[in-house]
């Protein structure tokens, strides 16, 4: 701190924002990995107060060891660590019933920039202290502070599945498909899949079995939990929307459908570097986002092809362009994403919904905030860390 | 701002720990009553962005005309306004299961004591925008701006009941009790009431009709929610725990029952001005929390009864202590006060859960608070109301 040298905390380096890559030379960077343990864990109270570098799966091993867990999923929990999940308010795939960072925090310890301590870890979720500064934290990506460790919620372990795969005509069908099989309840992830994206998995070496034909236009990934009914009788208030369906018969067979779309991300990638969109909109919009995104990037773009994924439950869509033919960089309109996050926010949404804003979307999110934001949020930057030192380049933008 | 006029937001004015009330002559009292509108209602996405000044109640209402609900119970629902949950982010009776105020507001409006006026209000809950400034001012109690509206979850309605009342021994086998029915799914809502409390509603006239006999120590009110099991097999997990119990057979004793609730801090305020304590500890530890503070108050405050009434599922526990004679003001030993508030920390929880902290306890938020945490909240209202003009003596303490 006396020395004024920039820092970059850095947890599991999963992010997809580029939150913990150093843009100023001289900076040093936190590593938090060998901060990892588990401090303790409430059983009965199903807390955990855990150290940032512990990863989502070491803390939810250890809930498992007491029939609970961290109802926490995205495809880095081996890695990605909990600071960093509460730096980037990180969501994933079972946010929209779980909750994501921000719902499942309860109290989080940190060292300020000019290096007071602040806790307030704790074993209870209701608290009424006044002003929790942590929560200013959660989302800020180390730009106000590091998190050095958190209380987090835990839930009882419920059994997995059924799981199943389907295919259905439309964006209008998936959405339609979620809210009724949401309505039976125990329904816990509900991922749309586009034909697109099949398409690039089915070309792909150590791809799984593709379960369905492929002729469908849209795919839904679908998996309960803690329900004791089989799989045929959870699909069928959902039946007349259905055009195509498996349900998984055996762990294996699950693991193959869950294989679809944890390597959809590296099966688009096999064809050059992808641009990604993060955004999320109401359940309601997400079809009408969708058509007219995928109109935008066809009329701007047509070198690149969309290829779009998304936790339905939330409306959190990856709307992702990717290089049509493989081996080839066409050019990319960079208004064309200002445009699609336009979109997100005339929908009534965000353009960044669970990746976070680091380097690359900082421009964005001074574009896209309320005049009012901006200056409130300089203030408190100014407060907090009137030197720059944290994290600088992320999220506030400006190198000055 | 201009005048530098001390300001006090005030919503419902039915707080418990005097954050509505003006301390320093010449403040200006700015009111939010009539700015009551609901902006929005997104049925299928399940939220509502609502000025401050709407009502519980009313939001309720409106929800439930769309077949939703907003899934938070606290007595004075009919008055208390949004405004006013989200800055003293209460809890209520449903906390446990749904969320207090902080999980369940999704974004926020409020005007900075410049002038300033931030935003996040949104229609999805999934948002990774940078610090959340509003998020600071939950439990602020507008000492860090004023509240004017709120994006906020709804749930699916669901069907009430059964409703059940039920005697225990102890402490211990309530909890057990709780945890036991928790297990079976449905349950909504767990209330611990004394034998104390039964008693001094008895005299009480316009009581209801005790449903059971008072030579039980502790009673347990329970309900369930969205489930369609009767009530008998519901409580069947937990048949070991009960001494003795009834089950509402019509909407009236449901009523009844629940007046035993809503008319106990009526019942306590009868002998005289009751002294309220509103701890949370983890559920592991009520009982013991609840003997040593009940023997700490026993040796030191004899004229005093203790009539505790708890929320189980989140360790709130509102230890009470009422005049034990009708009428007489004995003295009070406030350091009694700070001893059951160190018990609460000692425990793993907090002195303060749903009430807020108001002026009354702002001594004691800032003794039982981290010392970093007073430095670091210092320079944040710093930063955003730099001539303290903002609620003050409120949580910050100070009038200086």
């Amino acid at each position: 701190v006396a020395a004024r040298l920039p820092m970059v905390p850095q947890g599991g380096r999963t992010g997809l924002a580029g939150g913990a890559v150093p843009l100023v030379p001289g900076s040093v960077v936190i590593s938090l990995t060998r901060m990892d343990g588990l401090r303790e864990i409430d059983a009965v109270g199903r807390t955990a107060t855990v150290d940032a570098g512990c990863t989502v799966e070491q803390l939810d091993a250890a809930a498992g060891a007491q029939g609970l867990t961290f109802p926490f999923r995205i495809g880095s929990g081996g890695s990605a660590q909990i600071g960093g999940v509460v730096s980037t308010n990180a969501g994933g795939i079972r946010a929209w019933r779980h909750g994501g960072a921000r719902q499942l925090v309860i109290g989080i310890e940190a060292v300020l920039p000019d290096g007071t301590v602040w806790s307030s870890l704790r074993g209870v979720r209701k608290a009424s202290m006044g002003p929790d500064l942590g929560q200013l934290l959660i989302g800020a990506e180390g730009t106000l502070g590091i998190v050095t460790g958190a209380t987090v919620e835990l839930r009882r372990q419920e059994e997995t599945g059924p799981t199943a795969f389907v295919a259905v005509r439309t964006v209008e069908d998936a959405v339609a498909l979620f809210s009724a099989l949401e309505a039976g309840g125990g329904l816990d992830a509900c991922e749309l899949i586009s034909q697109a994206g099949m398409s690039r998995l089915a070309g792909m070496p150590g791809a799984p079995p593709l379960p369905l034909g492929m002729d469908h236009p849209w795919y839904v990934l679908v998996e309960w939990a803690g329900t004791t009914t089989d799989g045929a009788g959870l699909l069928e208030p959902a039946e007349a929307l259905i055009v195509d369906g498996v349900m998984a018969a055996s762990e294996q067979q699950r693991n193959d459908l869950w294989r679809i779309r944890e390597m959809h991300g590296a099966a688009c990638r096999r064809a050059g570097h992808p641009r990604q969109h993060d955004v999320a909109v109401p359940r309601s919009a997400i079809a009408a986002f969708m058509a007219e995104a995928t109109n935008v990037a066809r009329q701007r773009a047509p070198a690149w092809q969309p290829v779009p994924i998304a936790h339905i439950g939330d409306g959190n869509v990856h709307f992702d362009l990717v290089p049509r033919d493989a081996g080839s960089s066409p050019a990319f309109d960079c208004e064309l994403s200002a445009s699609i996050h336009d979109l997100a926010h005339r929908c009534g949404g965000v353009f960044s919904a669970e990746h976070g804003i680091g380097a690359a979307r900082a421009n964005e999110l001074h574009r896209l905030m309320p005049p009012g934001n901006a200056q409130a949020l300089a203030a408190i930057k100014q407060a907090l860390d009137p030197h720059g030192l944290m994290n600088p380049g992320k999220v506030f933008g400006s190198l000055a």
